[in-house]
């Protein structure tokens, strides 16, 4: 039968960190193409040079977010691959979808900057976002469920998920924000992000 | 005799790997530079920006499914992988070739993004795909061949060509329905992509 | 508690070790994507060729730079990882930071190239530098309070610390040429990093 | 003493591997990047996309060659790294080095396909062939000195030597027939590539 070729598909999960790894690497580094040196024929003194490089303070800002962004999810598989003792099938094309996500940021990042004022600019942005969280959840879930998770007890399980699900309220929150400015949104989002990436030991950030 | 540097070139599995892992990384994150962020001076408002956004609609689709194709390609090598020992300089060859081919991917999407109604397009589409079996199909039976597989029984090394011969046969028949409309083509084979990656559990679909 | 996700998260080292691999691999690849071939309409002759590639000169330089820099702290976080046991989330953050610097060079070494005589662009180019030998040295100071630190005596740690001090002095000091003249900045510079590069033992050299 | 920083950086052999790999698997990737897909605009029918696609043959084979030549030095780097048991700081920056020239090989690559006739763009890139086998020539002469080699018997290490100095000589024959013609030069050059790729077990060819 062809589903022996299911039972025995995919099932290094060293191979599915490198590739991950690559592919984080690769999305990271193309953010930074979006932001182009200023052309030389239009840069006559040091005043304009200074001038043309804080023009690119809103690309730049929306850059951070997305290091921020990409940060976070892949520390986020990251953690989630530390716990697991091996892959299957199902498990590497859910993050195979998780990837295709991560390569579309630099197209999402590049909206976004091109766009800053514009709504549906910043929801496409946090679509994106939202789907990298919910294709973790389901990964973690389907992990457990299908006895990949070699040593973690219940309470890892828990901060897990919780994690995941926390902050996702804040990022839709951030989102929705959106409806007043999006200024509001991307500050907002920004902010959360820097919580989780410096997770200072000050109440109530810390619980977070 | 120079026989000697091939006896010793090429040995190590785990940098094929390596390099494997590093190309796909690359090419899975340069198919989405081809969807460029609209041009900001035609888009005066929400709308504008969401019509935009449709019109990248076709290109999302080949995107798709050039994603999908990379996935079961990636998988496809991962799992013969997992089944070998070691290598040697000719399996190395062959897998720099599967590579080469895996590199013109972002060519072959762009080319087919651009003219998704013409056949030439499709079938150069098809042409990659069709290569990137062939070569997996060779390098699985010279890996027998030369001793290099390491512990699969003769129903895992069934599993492995058959799935390649089906699903080959799958792409044929849906690139042949380019006679007809290449929408036609392209609909198919993502369909069976699809398929091979959410690997429903019914019948007939669980038997391909 | 949130706290728990915190004490899991981001403990992998080799994974931020492959993580960085890419990265800097990566990033050193486009550093090139800069110097586009010669357009071909302007060349009618070998004559004209050899013109064009030497009028990339300055690029080549800039880009020489730039591969010394980055290897130069490729070299130093490696050193630094192959003392450690393992990381947590607060290093993986901090490398994070590093490596969102180091996907910042290409962008500074295109800013450099084009505007090869402005003082701005050195000293912007100088500040990535500062700023990746900061991390570089919070990083040390953070795995070693915190316990991450395997095998090092006293005299390793000073000799990283010392290492990082030194070159930092010697590059602010070449930034500060820059006063008299963005030239003597650069060869300045270089001369240090091709010292590091190459590391003669002829005293003074051997002992910066 | 500074010279503790060069007594323990640089050593580990893995990293070096993985940043090659990296390396290695952008580079070749980029070199796709040069072949543009047709423009829409000029295309009307299957015959006009037909006739723009066989106008990139020339390029094709240009990649077809780089495909060749970077896949020949990444096999010869990895057949020198299988037999060593550990790095040091010297031969790090000596593969930093031939990284550096893998990194240039899509320019020259890029350089060779838009003038393709004329014998500079053709040294130029024999100039990078050369380059990459004299620094592996010296990566290996280096690793015999400093001790780093594990396992290598005399007759290994000699069919390592054998073999970069008869490529290299023949390659440098290759470059020298461009002053008949450069198409000469290029043939000849990939007959060679392809004999060491293909590696047929028919005298005299495989005494090469």
């Amino acid at each position: 039968m062809s589903t022996w070729y299911n039972r025995i598909a995919g099932q290094n999960l060293e191979r599915l960190a490198a590739l991950s790894d690559g592919i984080f690497a690769v999305a990271m580094t193309l953010l930074v193409l979006d932001i182009h040196a200023p052309a030389a024929h239009a840069i006559h003194s040091e005043n304009d040079l200074w001038l043309a490089l804080c023009a690119l303070a809103p690309r730049m800002l929306v850059y951070l977010m997305s290091v921020l962004t990409l940060g976070i999810f892949w520390i986020g598989q990251q953690t989630q691959f530390n716990h697991l003792s091996q892959s299957d099938r199902h498990f590497t094309w859910i993050h195979i979808a998780f990837l295709a996500v991560v390569t579309v940021m630099p197209f999402s990042t590049s909206v976004l900057a091109e766009f800053i004022t514009f709504r549906l600019a910043l929801l496409f942005y946090w679509a994106n976002i939202l789907l990298l969280g919910l294709i973790l959840y389901l990964s973690w879930r389907y992990a457990a469920h299908a006895g990949l998770v070699a040593d973690a007890d219940h309470e890892i399980r828990c901060a897990v998920e919780r994690r995941i699900l926390i902050a996702q309220s804040l990022y839709g929150f951030g989102a929705a924000l959106c409806l007043f400015n999006t200024a509001w949104s991307i500050g907002f989002i920004v902010l959360v992000q820097l919580n989780y990436a410096i997770a200072p030991r000050v109440r109530p950030f810390s619980r977070l």
